[in-house]
């Protein structure tokens, strides 16, 4: 199998003859939303909250979400069909066609595309030795934007905040509201540790609630750690012991430098102990 | 010639065979500007202001521009090829093909596309006696987000606003940005007129300066209309004495009612003025 597959509306395609229509509200206006899934030795971690996910901003969109038998079937068939142990699995659904003007066709028939792609060439040694990251000038949108707050097409402010750096020893960097609080990375949420308690920026008006978060939240619980949501400030960032960084593909990325300050001590011990117990988590109960 | 016809990087197209590639960062993540012109008489009004948008909304977005000889050539043949005496002409400009992730590739490769589509089906009779027009709960994005001042293919926001109201006698809804200030309805810009003064919302913050929006400012300067940029609040609409929305396609609709409120009078005498100001600027200055 190719690295790269495609069913477009469940119809496997090659990635030269996946294609959408121009008409296609996703590409016009970002008209949609989409998932991004690791594909763990063939099993799509975490499918089931990607797909609750997908949907309620799907719902929120107003958008005819996906038939979920159907949409699980297509992911585990790239997942389970993938050669290399580690793929990436994209849902991407729009509103699908439509004519021209904002108003939505009223009665959509909207475009599914699941995609099965090359892993990240990230360095290996991230997970282990940790991450370097900068502070974004380019400002989360506000808090009153739907776009910021579901997985939408709708990428722009964060690809722009990604142009800030070119330097590939740079893994990621950090986004704050108007109000000047951090709220996450361009593609990872953000966690804090101080005095053995885990804190990570309140999502409630901006930024994107990640499902590895939930997890990692949730684990903290489990393991006697103490976690909350709060407002975090660049400045407090300088009084943390810890830092780290969470998504579905990387899982946690321990901090080792933040915009050319080095953490003493990185990866520490809460970082350490919470990325193993996620790894743990997966082999338990992985979808 | 069917009313819709397309240029895919310069290659004539069906709508029917008018495709992208899913992996077109416009679909992937609304990476890209569009402009949408008037083609009155064979010919695109305002060519060279929106191309000029287009090109500088591709800067900011670190997308090289397309050649401006080779744009205005597709603009122009769509245009002049058009059996109606109105038709529409959409540029919609990606960054092209990319890999997953946010980071864009090195070297882009934009799409470009070229498209005539119907003239919408608006009652003729709305720029005439005026239009009614709601109020959107939906909020600006943010000033800091650059996706609100430039016309990208970011316009998720805007969809939600637009999806506030179904009644097909409703024309337009206005938008507030968080400070409670008005700043454009879903696809066109805002003026009041009070004691003879013209009066829009400041886009510095965020916004769409239309294209059609300038060439009022301008008109009302040579006509001795006093024409200033402020902020405007809901409630200061209460006491204008006229309002009219602006776009490339609607030129100037004059508001007759606004939140169920009647303006006696609509259309007002100094909307009335700039119209067929408006009109008469094509006539003498189309491109």
């Amino acid at each position: 199998m190719p690295a790269t597959a495609v069913l477009l509306n469940g119809q496997p395609r090659t990635a030269e003859s996946a294609t959408v229509s121009v008409f296609d509200r996703g590409f016009q206006y970002g008209d949609g939303v989409f998932e991004t899934l690791a594909a763990v030795d063939g099993q799509a971690r975490d499918r089931d909250a990607h797909m609750a996910r997908l949907a309620e901003g799907a719902r929120l969109l107003g958008i005819p979400a996906p038939d979920p038998a159907v949409l699980a079937a297509e992911i585990d068939a790239l997942a389970g069909a993938a050669d290399d142990s580690r793929a990436v699995i994209k849902v991407a659904y729009s509103r699908g066609r439509g004519g021209r003007g904002l108003a939505p066709p009223e009665e959509a028939s909207p475009t599914r595309v699941v995609m099965r792609l090359p892993w990240p060439d990230h360095p290996r040694d991230w997970a282990d030795s940790g991450v370097r990251t900068i502070a974004c000038r380019t400002r989360q949108v506000s808090g009153a934007a739907l776009d910021g707050r579901i997985k939408s097409m709708n990428q722009l402010n964060h690809i722009v905040a990604r142009m800030e750096w070119r330097d590939p020893r740079i893994a990621e960097g950090l986004l704050c509201d108007d109000r000047g609080c951090l709220v996450e990375g361009t593609v990872t949420n953000l966690f804090a540790v101080r005095d053995g308690e885990v804190v990570t920026p309140d999502l409630s008006g901006s930024g994107l609630p990640g499902i590895t978060r939930g997890r990692i939240l949730a684990l903290a619980g489990e393991h006697g750690v103490g976690a909350r949501e709060a407002d975090l400030r660049p400045g407090d960032l300088a009084g943390a012991d810890e830092l780290f960084l969470t998504n579905s593909l990387v899982g946690v990325w321990p901090v080792r430098e933040h915009d050319g300050r080095a953490l003493p001590g990185a990866p520490g011990p809460v970082t350490r102990r919470l990325q193993r117990a996620l790894e743990a988590s997966y082999a338990e109960s992985p979808a």
